[in-house]
Order: structure tokens, then sequence, then C-alpha cells
């Protein structure tokens, strides 16, 4: 893709946002744009116009006064809510991790073609989120599902749109209405309005989860016996075994992906890089990142083909409750080069996460149609010359 | 290990329960026993005399009408319960697998030598334990913890000791409070008074957790500021990395095991079966489970190294919610044998779970100093002559 010329008026993509020329742009429309990898594990929180970006249609042109927010349910009744309404309730923070299900897609493709971005491993960042809680605003409103067992999913979707559907999904009850799974109504990141890229004027943030059930531009929430039967439920972001092809799949027979599973990666050095022979030690700095609130319990860095395991320092948020750890974990390592290398070496990095649950070895049994998932242990090459 | 001769009645050992004779036992003082794979994933609850036995102490002589519970916390006032107060309250059912922390270290142990126990595959299993609900007796007994933020962990402690100490450990207050965490202080397992190898009168069950936090023969409960500093809660159920040595570890640095990974196994055919030339089909059965209430979302199976993965037929709980899927999985594969096969082949397995973790693929970087958590790919070799 190239950056496209001025656009008519009444072109879908006329209205697009400025962005952050170091951004790494995977498509131009709808944009799609990735951190550069080297600027991820500087700081705990990526800054806003550095955050990827992981748009499905046009940004949609909202005005704050006229938007509205509509909540409602099968058997129950519908509410709409100004962003007044919302802002006069109770304020709440979370720093919230956030990774596109396509993160390092690039190294799925190397194994065989998939359908979907070419991300490399940037499509994750974390940010400072501000609204009101889900459950205070439907404690707010009268919304009292305890009488209603048979509501199974949380329904959402933006104002995004083509000709034929808005952005949509659903989340599980459970997770919606878990005291401790603080999912939220944000209108602020990083103590901002939130950036149309990122879904002015309202985002569902839902901490754990991926990114494709964060909805931005928040139009309507509904509670539903049934999950959503959105194509980005239903007919996307599940995976299949790597035997499976398009030709093969149903897609009835896998789950919708909700939680992420455990995952690492090297940001910093980049890939290729040279260092001169007799080199005693190379600082080696990542991420690494549990959904579902688990945090990382190790982090383990070889240069040796895995003969040799060294345990990273990791920085974590050091408040976070048991199952509560939305946010990533950066780490670093000193690693040391054994004496006399020469030539190309490989660095490998993998985690275990606080449910004991730690990163597949290889790619190419992970691998599938739509290039998902691609947690296996990650590797970037390196020289001594 | 040999089954011991007649003990002398001040022996501690000297009161043991009478026991299943299929149980293949590892050690008899104390006693440790597990299932024979094959019985394994023919039911999908365990039959009370077949399901593994892990006692770290002799087993504790009590006397159900003697027997009290005491629950107390730091800055706050202690409760004596009996089994007559217990049964009172209202009944709750919870299906749960347990299993044990080293389950499979067989496998682990043909890496490099660890220290435990010789398991093979057999130490987990699944059982209907009823009894009340941890946050129904607090909220009987006035137990209220709002006002008790600075408590962080449960202890919890057993009637089996030695000299110097009792069986013990603790668990996050975030699972034992957790309304959907179903923690169970069980009396009944399968509808029958808990066997005295599972903990009579009373057991701690803890959903989704190691099976050494499920406290059998539970004396005590305690509400506290820090973690236990039991033995097995600080300096055992925690890994390190392959390359961590006895001499070099540092048990402050690792986190205590508490949710399991996802792990499956091959139930059947056992190691080592002969098929002859021809044979088109193997029928291939097994379980796979998933800690911190994660159900499995996929079982994959491949007799060609990994070429191909077949999809699993898999038998769970219909009923689970989302996140509270405490039991295992049962799965069976017919597994087409590649036209003109002979000579030895390998059978592995391999299991996605709901929050799409899945397993590593081989045993030598997970190997850890105590050969706990061997959730890597299993393997069953079988030959075709
Ligand atoms: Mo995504
Ligand atoms: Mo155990």
């Amino acid at each position: 893709d190239e950056e496209p010329e001025m656009l008519s008026d009444d072109d879908p993509f006329a209205h697009e946002p400025d962005r952050h020329p170091a951004l790494k742009v995977n498509s131009w429309q709808p944009f799609n744009a990735e951190t550069p990898s080297e600027l991820l594990a500087d700081k705990f929180v990526t800054p806003s116009d550095l955050l990827y970006v992981r748009n499905h249609l046009p940004v949609p042109v909202i005005d704050e006064n006229d938007y509205r927010l509509e909540i409602s349910g099968d058997g129950m009744y519908s509410v709409r809510l100004s962003m007044k309404d919302l802002k006069k309730m109770k304020k709440h923070n979370v720093v919230v991790t956030l990774q596109c299900a396509g993160n390092r897609r690039n190294d799925m493709k190397k194994v065989r073609e998939v359908k979907g971005l070419d991300w490399e491993q940037g499509a994750i960042g974390t940010a400072k989120w501000t609204g009101v809680r889900l459950i205070d605003v439907l404690q707010q409103i009268g919304f009292d599902l305890s009488n209603h067992a048979e509501i199974r999913h949380l329904h959402f979707e933006g104002l995004d749109k083509d000709f034929s559907h808005n952005y949509g999904g659903s989340i599980p009850i459970e997770k919606a209405m878990d005291r401790h799974g603080d999912v939220l109504l944000a209108y602020e990141m990083n103590d901002e309005p939130i950036p149309r890229d990122h879904g002015f004027p309202l985002r569902l943030i839902v901490p754990g989860y991926v990114g494709a059930r964060n909805c931005k531009w928040l139009a309507k929430l509904h509670f539903s016996f049934d999950e959503s039967d959105n194509h980005h439920q239903q007919k996307d972001y599940k995976t299949f075994s790597s035997s499976t092809a398009w030709e093969d799949v149903d897609w009835t027979k896998g789950r919708a992906i909700q939680e992420l599973p455990v995952t690492s990666v090297i940001c910093s050095p980049p890939e290729g890089t040279t260092y001169s022979k007799g080199t005693k030690e190379i600082q080696v700095r990542g991420y690494a990142y549990s959904g579902g609130g688990r945090g990382i319990n190790r982090v383990d860095v070889s240069i040796d083909e895995g003969k040799t395991w060294h345990s990273a320092k990791l920085k974590r948020d050091p408040e976070a409750a048991y199952n509560r750890e939305w946010a990533w974990t950066l780490w670093s390592c000193p690693l040391p080069i054994p004496e006399g290398s020469t030539g190309p070496l490989t660095i490998m990095v993998k985690a275990v996460d606080t449910s004991y649950n730690t990163q597949p070895d290889s790619i190419e049994h992970i691998w599938n149609i739509r290039g998902l998932l691609a947690n296996s242990w990650h590797k970037v090459g390196v020289k001594i010359e």
C-alpha cells in the first residue's frame, strides 16, 4: 500500500485523522499500523500517538454532543445515554495492554501463506484508560440482570460501518458482569480524550481480552441469550489446526478468541544487528504478556539454541491483584556471549505466566489459515564478526 | 518400594486405610499411587477408590464427632465449627478435576534426574464434591472481610503431620472470596463420605488449582496479610528455568503454583501396542485439562510427526459457564494409519484451551529440578508389524 492522494469529500476515507509518521503502516484504507519494535519496550505506557492502530473500516466522524450510547437486552427495555450522562458517573482508571490477534502474523507467513495483515511484533501496547465501569453504569440505570439468567452474552457494536454492516461482536456475560473484570466504558486514554483512531468519544475496554473485543466508537451494548452473529465473532478471530485449509473449515467448530494466551517478544536488539568479535554481553529487552488478567512469572532468554536459559529481570505493575494484572511485563536480560563466538547467532525468548502456561516452541504446529495468535518462541538473528 | 509388613501400633503408618489393588503404587509410606492409564479416560467421573492418592504424611485417624474446623484471621476473631454445624448449611455440588503438579514426572526424568515421585500420567482424576461453599460459611458465621483489605491470602492446614509440622499452604484471597470460584468445604465425594485417603471428614476443594492446595483433613483456615510460610508453599511447588540447578535455586524468585496450565494425555492405546500391517485406523483416547476454570477448545492428534493433525471429538461438561469449567475434557480420535506403514510410529497429542493457551512441543525446555508441570506434547509409541 502507498499513502493515498487527496480524496473527494464523499469518499468514506476522506476524514481520516492525522497519524504519527513513525508508525509502520500495513494498510492505509482501512488504516492499520504498528509501533516500531525498538520503541515498544521503552515505556511501560505507550504514547497514544504511537500505539498500534487496527481499523476494520473508515474512522467515523462523531460529534460528542450528538453522540448517544444505546443499552438494551433480550426481554429488557433500552436506555440511551449521552457523554454528559456518562461523565457524571464515578471515574475509574485501568492500565490495560491491548494486542491484536494478528500480532506477529509475519512469522506465521514464513511457514505458509495466511490471510490477513502483515503484522510484525508491534501490534500491541499499553494505555491508561479512564471512564466508567460497566457494572456501575448498569446499576445507575437500574439494569438488573439477576432475573435474566438466560442472558449469556454482551453484544457490542461500533459506529464504524461499510454498506452492509457495523463492526461488532460479543463477550461472555461472566466477563461483562465480573466485579473484578474491570470492563470499562472509557472516554480518556492517557489522561486525554481518546484520539479518533482509538475510538473517540467512547471505547469498550475489556481487559485481558483480544483487541477485537475492545470496541471503538461504541454505539450499542445489547445483553443477549446468544453469541453475536457478527462476522468478526463467527467467521474470523478463531483458530483451527494447522491441517485445516480454507476449503475444509467449519467455523462453527471453533470458539471465538477472547482471553489471549501467554507471549513474549524481543524488541531489542533488532534483527540482523552485528556485534564485533569478543563482545562479552548483549543487552536484550522486550515485552511479555498474558491474557485473562494473568501476570508473567518468568521470562527465559537463550543464545545457544536453548542449551542455556537466562531468566530476565521483570518490570511489572507491583500493585496488580492476582488474576487482575491487565498490563504487560517489560523485561531485560544481559545475555553473555559464549567465548569465541563468531557468525550468526539466534536469540530466543519464552515466558511462563502466573497460571504456569508457557509458549509453544515452534510456529509450524500452531499455524492457522488466518495467521492468528502467533505466540511461539520469538527469535532474533544477530551476527558476531 | 515394597508393601510394608505388619506394623506395631505406635508406628505412624499403622492406621492406613485399605486401598484398591489396581492402583499403581509409587510409595507406600506416605502412600502415593495413581490410576492405571487405561482406566482413566473410561469415565468422566473417576471411581473414588481408583482416584490417585497423593499423601505427604500418614493418614490421620479422625473421629467425626470430635472434629472441629478452626477459622481465624489476622486482626479478626476465631470460630470453631463441628461437622454438624457445617452439614446444617446449604449443600452445594461441584465436579472438579484434581491433578498433582508432579503428574507425568517420569517424562521429565528421561531428560535429566529430578527430585520427586515417579508419576506416570495417572496422577489426575475427577470427582463430584459435595459440601458448603466457603463464602456461605463466612457469611453464616459473620466473618466479614470487607473491612480487612490488607488480608491477601487464605492459609489452610491439614491434620496430617510429622514431628515438626502439619501439611499446609495458602491460596490468594481473590480465589477464596470469588463468588464464581466455587471454593468448597467438602464432606462428600461421589455421593459418599470422603474416603480417609481423600481427606475424611473435610477437604478444602479449590477448583482449577493444583492438587496440593486442595487440603485434606482440613483443620484450620486462617485469613492472613502474608502468603503461607509452609514448606509446601515456599520451597516446593514452584518451577525454575531448565538451567537452574539445586545449588543455584533462590526459592523466593518463583511464584507458588496455583492454577494449572493446559495439558492433554493419550490413555489408550498403551505404549508399545503392536498392530498388524494393513491396519487402517487406530482408536485413540485420552483426557485434556486446563486450570483456572478454562475449558478445552481443541485437541489435535498426529501419527506422522506433526505433518498432519486430526482434531479429536471432545466430551466435556456442556453446562459449564465461561471460565468456570472445573472438570477435564475426555477426547477420542479415529487416527488413520498412512498406507504401507511399518515399524515404529509415535502418536502425539496437544490441546488448546479456551484462553488459546497451548502446550510446549518439547519437554527439555520446561525441565525443572522438581520435575513439576510436565505438560509438553504427550507421546505414545506403537508398532506396525
Ligand atoms: Mo485484531
Ligand atoms: Mo501434588
